[in-house]
């Protein structure tokens, strides 16, 4: 396949700020062979997930940050084109860290096989993806529900909380979603069945939060930081978990982050808060995968998707997702299969 | 003894800021007489605690405020005068919570009996009392050191700071402890045995931090919260635990209360900050006592107290805690035996 060209994206700059256009580079390179062991994947969705602000900053982090000049880091879904390794063969659909590019030369080892015509390729980026995973551990893990307790989610109608919301539901929780605007907030009461929702666009997250938690919350799943967080820490139960999943409302800050004013909330309610991070996780994919799976199955587990088509979007794509303004599971179509 | 009269001091005003003598009221009342069940407990030293400055305050937390014209709530420790329970006898030493003035009426079962044969009277309040237990029971049961970790300690000369700092050592701990001041910083290296410590008013805290811990700090055990919590949080080691005991750097604060802004690094380094409160832990005093007790008479254990006469210090007194300006555990003399 000589003649094939790979159209990828790379960091240009480290972004202040939102990430702009011109933090990107889209340049078009031939398409390498696979080594030995490696394989060559026809990518057709990339994931976008809030993590990649994270990425693109200098210093010290939970995995190195992108360098300059390579190629944005991205969850994907794909075919493989050509193998050099036994284990993949040429027509197999995987899942990996892609990147955001056309084509992608991975290592098989960094590769999971996937069915599409068990569950459509893009949900292996969504519900059975790196998107699942966060939630499933997240809250079970990390959050430790039982049954009866109360679970309140923040960007409820995003990817991971829509999923996380769900899964406490699963488990028995009483389960309160906050999210943005009226659309979203109907859907994760009447689509997701969350017990109430909030539109922290138009309502009083706090005042809310007391009216529908009014024995505190047990568990609060964060997505978002700054003055939701507040929020929930101000009306804690005792012996309260605090799961930080992420903080998007945090992340493009361009003054210094807020940190929640009042987190001796955590003192006076015997409350921990708690971060993690995914891909400690890997060894138990599985357990989750299956556990997903079948609550899909059964009805129990839904997603929803948002896919823009065209790998040229991505910079704008991107955008959406830390305005806001997707629903769903965030994904770029690259090509068809 | 109907003649005696007790001086107290009752609660004024709710503070705004800092504590000032306008906010108690030193008043004289007839001494009562026990009722059944109840003991005169002639008060000798009062417990000066940071956590004060909260029950002054309205609002919910985890032990209800003091109202404006009652005593104000103290730990003390005494000689019952008068008792009218089959439990406690005329003459026996006893804790509790006193409050602030010179006699106390108290229930029976309220009260610890204690033996100032066996161990000074001050020391009861301090190593072997709430001091010790928040001490004891934050580092051990929230904190969960494991032999080898590091350890640091924020006010690691102030009573709580002290005594943890020496557990964290007896449990094989490497243990830093921050604390205003030369001759603070030298007790914690050379009387406790800390293996290092850092003067805040004159070093760079965050720096010191990197380079006593080079691996990153395990336990963070706070009472102090502002910057210094950022500082530790800036050098967190994976799966880190923050203890929050307290805040004294916040409990003043006349405008809003500042939080942590890098509270993301629990989620980088997969860290929790936890908070507890020592009364939940009542039914294991005992546990605690014993075991301090033992590294007591062992050599293993320091404590220090800075004892000040007269009850009618107290305003003063409580400004010098907030002031940072004691040296150990701070206590008021009231009395002679």
């Amino acid at each position: 396949m000589p003649s094939l060209q790979n159209r990828q994206f790379l960091l240009a700059a480290r972004p202040t700020g939102l990430v702009k256009r011109g933090d990107f580079e889209l340049v078009t390179v031939p398409v390498g062979q696979p080594g030995a062991g490696e394989v060559l994947v026809k990518v057709q969705y990339i994931s976008l997930d809030p993590a990649m602000r994270g990425w693109m900053n200098e210093g010290r982090s939970y995995i190195r940050p992108v360098a300059l000049g390579e190629v944005m880091r991205a969850g994907g879904a794909g075919r493989v084109i050509a193998s050099n390794d036994p284990s993949i063969a040429v027509g197999d659909a995987v899942t990996g860290m892609t990147g955001v590019q056309e084509y992608a030369l991975l290592k098989a080892s960094d590769v999971v096989k996937v069915d599409p015509r068990q569950v459509p390729l893009p949900r292996y980026l969504g519900l059975l993806g790196m998107t699942g995973m966060t939630a499933y551990f997240g809250l079970l893990d990390v959050g430790q529900p039982k049954a009866g307790e109360t679970v309140v989610v923040s960007a409820a109608a995003g990817a991971v909380g829509a999923v996380a919301g769900q899964i406490a539901r699963i488990k028995g929780c009483r389960v309160v979603g906050i999210a943005g605007g009226a659309d979203k907030r109907r859907y994760v009461v009447d689509e997701l069945g969350f017990d109430a929702a909030i539109d922290y666009k138009q309502e009083d997250v706090r005042k809310r939060l007391r009216e529908y938690c009014p024995k505190g919350i047990d568990i609060f799943f964060d997505n978002v930081g700054g003055e939701i967080l507040e929020a929930a820490l101000a009306n804690l139960a005792r012996k309260a978990r605090v799961v930080l999943c992420g903080a998007i409302s945090q992340y493009n800050a361009t003054d210094s982050l807020k940190g929640p004013r009042n987190y001796l909330s955590l003192l006076v309610n015997r409350a921990r808060m708690e971060g993690f991070v995914v891909f400690d996780y890997a060894a138990r994919y599985g357990e989750a995968v299956r556990a997903m799976a079948g609550w899909m199955a059964e009805g129990k587990l839904k997603a929803r998707e948002d896919v823009v088509e065209g790998l040229e979007t991505f910079p704008d794509t991107l955008l959406k997702l830390f305005r806001g303004e997707n629903f769903g599971k965030l994904l770029i179509k690259v090509a068809n299969d």
